[in-house]
């Protein structure tokens, strides 16, 4: 049963009289028509009794067809009210749809209000984003492949990323030499901004590579990704770039034993708090635990960060299938930082990593 | 009087208690603040009677204290309840907040459920959204030069673009021949993916790069734009590789003559649906108004698509400091397409725009 076939199942067994996904990357999950129609209205409506359709603007119907789209596509242009036009749609297929599911973790308010005022009797208590996360959740085999794919790219990456440090470069320099190269071999986007942060600027966790030279004999932190097909690959790795320091070696075979810890742990039954708490254990105990500032990991797919979190409080028991990063790090402010990332699917007993990149500290010569 | 001064009298004018601004392109318009939080919250709350604040995630808070935000910022940690957070540190302020603004048009249904959860009396009518695009319509003197800065770095692109057109190359090629240039100058973001499109894959606006060779004795497409500081460009031009033929030719010369025809006609006193006929009748006249399938123009500044559409319908009078692109195009399925684009701020009596590559057909070599 395909993915679409699932969510009409759930439609019917729910008593649902329309499910109404919104999110373009659900709409390519379920359709395999991936855009991102920024202001304009694009979206799948499904029934438990009637087929599909899907609503969107005007200069996207080709598109919507040429991938194989088999039920309808009605299309609006850019002067035309958008959900007047859907509720009529939807009142030709269902008189009095009254039980709505509809994201709403990605829905917004105009837009929520719109329906409001097209089907003001209507009822939208249930949340289709519960159920869309928990069918996301687990990956088939055909999605893992495309992970592993996207994986090799994220390894070929951190090795001519490697390749060009230099204290004559720039961190954004090496970023760029980076994307040029997955860029001319046809990676045309990366999963997300690439990260080179080198001495005390990694120790800023989400901080951006700088228009500063690396510096040497500093530790120097990638976070990387590319995206396959639709899919992401996302690691982190820390590398020496000449002689570092007591305390960067320290934090950085703390983290390397956290990470290696979950690594192993990170199977079948174990929950997603406990798969936190192994890693955060182990850097607490060699007091380094507030410089931990961050979940363990989060889920990957056709998004870079979705469900699930890997964190205290989450006591989802990690099954087959589910995909998500183990990336500890630890950050010491105007010093140092380090952080070692992989992304990984639960296999029958353990855990498969989608990056094979070398996690022992590497040291590059000056 | 800066952004957020006005954004604040305008709270006190509507006797709102809070406004809630949850855009993080918004956030950054006020607070120089610029972050993409994913599934985390970021929010900026504006009262009439106390300082605003920033909610951040907490491992987000010591970049914002980095760009110089002179008020307070609270951060939460991923396993906290970021709204209950949120509720009590407005209710410290305001005990009884009844009336607020939210950007309907970016808030989430469940975000404003939380909110509603929190604040069950409380009285949501007033969208944001409305008042921040009008404020963010007028761009002032100091974010003119920041255009005008972002314009030139678009010239910079063409440049590099031009010169690495060859039949040895593919359009990705030079797309990364592009991006890699200006990155390695520290210009980390172009404002969307660049578009390389050369022969019949020109006629799919919309479409992307390929992996295939530049076709020899064709047009080739150029739209590219970069981030300057969170301020956008965005142009686009088409040139000849090679000896084109007649059909290519006329329909540069069309689409020429009404880009220029639109930048002469583009002043204070001119409606938007106006400016989009001045274009549009020099195509159709010429016989090719079934091929320009597009608006003239959209608006931009902090976001590379914003308010307002020139186009029909939009009687929006233009006015001195708006900011939006000129950008007629020809698209013959199958055979090529045209499209020539600047983006410009009208001005006392007239516009000027912010790129200025020539737009006289330029023929490269084979």
């Amino acid at each position: 049963m395909d993915n679409l076939d699932k969510l009409r199942q759930w439609t019917q067994e729910q008593h649902l009289d329309v499910t109404y996904v919104s999110d373009p990357i659900n709409i390519n999950y379920y359709t395999h028509f991936l855009s991102d129609p920024h202001e304009r209205t694009l979206g799948l409506f499904v029934f438990p009794d009637h087929d599909p359709f899907i609503f969107a603007p005007a200069l996207e119907v080709e598109s919507v067809k040429a991938v194989g789209w088999p039920y309808e596509v009605f299309g609006y242009l850019d002067h035309e009210n958008a959900y007047e036009m859907i509720a009529d749609l939807i009142k030709a297929r269902v008189k009095n749809p009254m039980n709505w599911a509809i994201e709403k973790e990605q829905l917004q308010v105009s837009r929520y209000e719109a329906l409001i005022n097209y089907f003001p009797e209507a009822v939208f208590n249930v949340n289709a984003t519960d159920f869309i996360e928990h069918q996301r959740l687990y990956k088939t085999p055909a999605e893992i492949e495309l992970m592993l794919a996207a994986g090799r790219e994220a390894d070929e990456a951190f090795k001519v990323g490697f390749k060009a440090v230099s204290s004559e470069r720039t961190e954004q320099q090496v970023v760029a030499e980076i994307e040029y190269h997955m860029m001319a071999q046809g990676v045309m986007h990366m999963s997300f901004d690439t990260i080179v942060q080198s001495g005390a600027n990694a120790a800023n966790p989400h901080g951006a590579p700088l228009p500063d030279k690396i510096k040497p004999n500093a530790l120097v932190l990638f976070d990387l990704g590319t995206d396959h097909q639709g899919y992401m690959s996302d690691a982190s790795r820390t590398i020496a770039y000449g002689k570092i320091d007591a305390k960067s070696q320290d934090i950085y075979n703390v983290c390397l034993e956290a990470q290696l810890a979950a690594m192993a742990a990170a199977k079948p039954g174990i929950t997603a708090a406990q798969l936190d708490k192994v890693a955060r254990d182990i850097i607490t105990k060699a007091g380094y635990g507030d410089y931990f500032i961050h979940r363990l990991g989060h889920g990957l797919g056709t998004s870079v960060h979705e469900f699930p979190s890997i964190m205290a409080g989450n006591n989802m028991v990690l099954e087959p299938g589910m995909c998500f990063s183990i990336e500890p790090g630890i950050y010491i402010p105007e010093v140092a930082g380090v952080r070692i990332e992989d992304c990984v699917h639960i296999t029958a007993n353990g855990c498969e990593p989608f990056t094979h990149t070398p996690k022992t500290l590497q040291t590059l010569p000056l």
